[in-house]
């Protein structure tokens, strides 16, 4: 594999840094090829704004034509292009973060904002009376694989089908499916680690065996089965999930689950 | 009413740019106190790090730890402590920003991820056998209400109730029930504008109208029904909801409404 991390913790000596130095060193060994985009080290900078898109940007700022037409006229800042370049380059990307609010840190939903520009992650492909462009399942990542490693600090009850925070694959949908899948990458399931704060060093030998075993099935791991766009399951362009598809009962973002 | 808004987009010039401006405009004309937070303008710094503990701040880095304590000893960065001040001064938050990528901007996540910290938003209140914590409709932030005026690129039936993006509802919820409702915010039913990129100047008349009217009803607009959580709902600590309180059917993020 060509696996690329993006890391986002400010501590080094957190869990979440350990872990991200264990699938380096776990993905090394196995023979695959790793880059890390380690967001806090490289110093990110997380907020969309005018600068991104060059002296050509217009004026009133207009975010997705502008990061477009920088997009397409390579004149994006390197530090976008580099990161669009370690996704071309990728067969499989690893997220590791804390759940900051029940979602990614800001340094990393910027690294999201500036780095999946118009042109390059959405506003791809043609609008037809059977496509509604390429996206969810096609796109400029189509192949690709992700994985979201992700600490939390609440326990597992807390997140389960009626626990107070809502179910954890729910707010995950967001990513997994908004996110990953829209530009075409598959999400595979995420690897969760609950209660964080409570964990202590004698914790992470168990810890750091079941990371290694997910990093080493990565490549037979079934990913999330969302349904794909373009493929009969969806009216165009109203984009609802034709009646009939869906499970008895189900509802909500589980509608966008095939079979 | 003393209501802060809080508004994050690049462009003054912008369709968010405007509706704050008629935010401000219409509430100060009906009497009422107006604060902004413009995170553009004030250059927010979007990133948690160590640099926001100050010269105490542990190492390794301990985020909740380190920013209770900087809380409590009045040592946040006076920016963060201009919003804590800012939120407490509010009986009304707005907040106005552009939906990127299903949630909201770097920089608004950033102002979240800072200024909500912990013995603030988090780590407030005891835990007994009936309480854990003060969350989830009790807080520092108890009484206050929050209204999200969002923009949407997309159409509305791909966020409606089988729409491809998810339901609208939703999406919201990490924001709504998740940010808000935790430190003991009422969420009000949000303001949202659909297919924004295709607004003209000649509609804006009209989507002025229904801003002014929301703006001016929000003393009388009933909040979103989320259930609290030391009154009974839930089971404590597993904090899961007790069987047989929600309408048939119901499930998902939609369980922790009443009724």
């Amino acid at each position: 594999m060509k696996t690329l991390i993006v890391y986002a913790h400010p501590e080094p000596k957190s869990l979440n840094g350990s872990l991200k130095d264990l699938a380096v060193s776990t993905l090394e060994s196995a023979g695959h090829e790793v880059r890390v985009s380690d967001l806090y080290a490289m110093k990110w900078k997380a907020v969309v704004d005018a600068a991104d898109y060059g002296p050509e940007a217009s004026s009133p700022l207009k975010v997705a034509l502008d990061s477009g037409r920088a997009f397409e006229t390579g004149t994006l800042t390197p530090d976008v292009r580099a990161e669009q370049e370690k996704l071309l380059w990728a067969d499989t990307i690893i997220f590791q973060f804390p759940l900051w609010w029940y979602t990614m840190p800001a340094i990393l939903k910027g690294w999201v904002d500036r780095v999946f520009t118009y042109r390059f992650a959405y506003g791809v492909g043609e609008h037809t009376e059977t496509k509604y462009g390429e996206r969810y399942g096609e796109g400029t990542l189509a192949g690709k694989k992700a994985l979201l490693s992700v600490t939390v600090g609440g326990p597992e009850s807390h997140y389960a089908a009626r626990g107070i925070n809502g179910p954890i694959e729910d707010l995950l949908f967001p990513i997994h499916h908004g996110i990953l899948y829209y530009p075409g990458i598959e999400a595979l399931p995420p690897f969760l680690l609950y209660r964080v704060d409570r964990i202590t060093d004698a914790d992470f030998p168990d810890i750091a065996k079941a990371w290694e075993e997910r990093l080493l099935t990565l490549e037979s791991t079934e990913p999330i089965a969302f349904r794909r766009q373009n493929f009969g399951d969806y009216e165009i362009p109203s984009l609802q999930l034709r009646e009939g598809l869906e499970p008895a009962g189900r509802t909500g973002f589980g509608l966008h689950l095939r079979g």
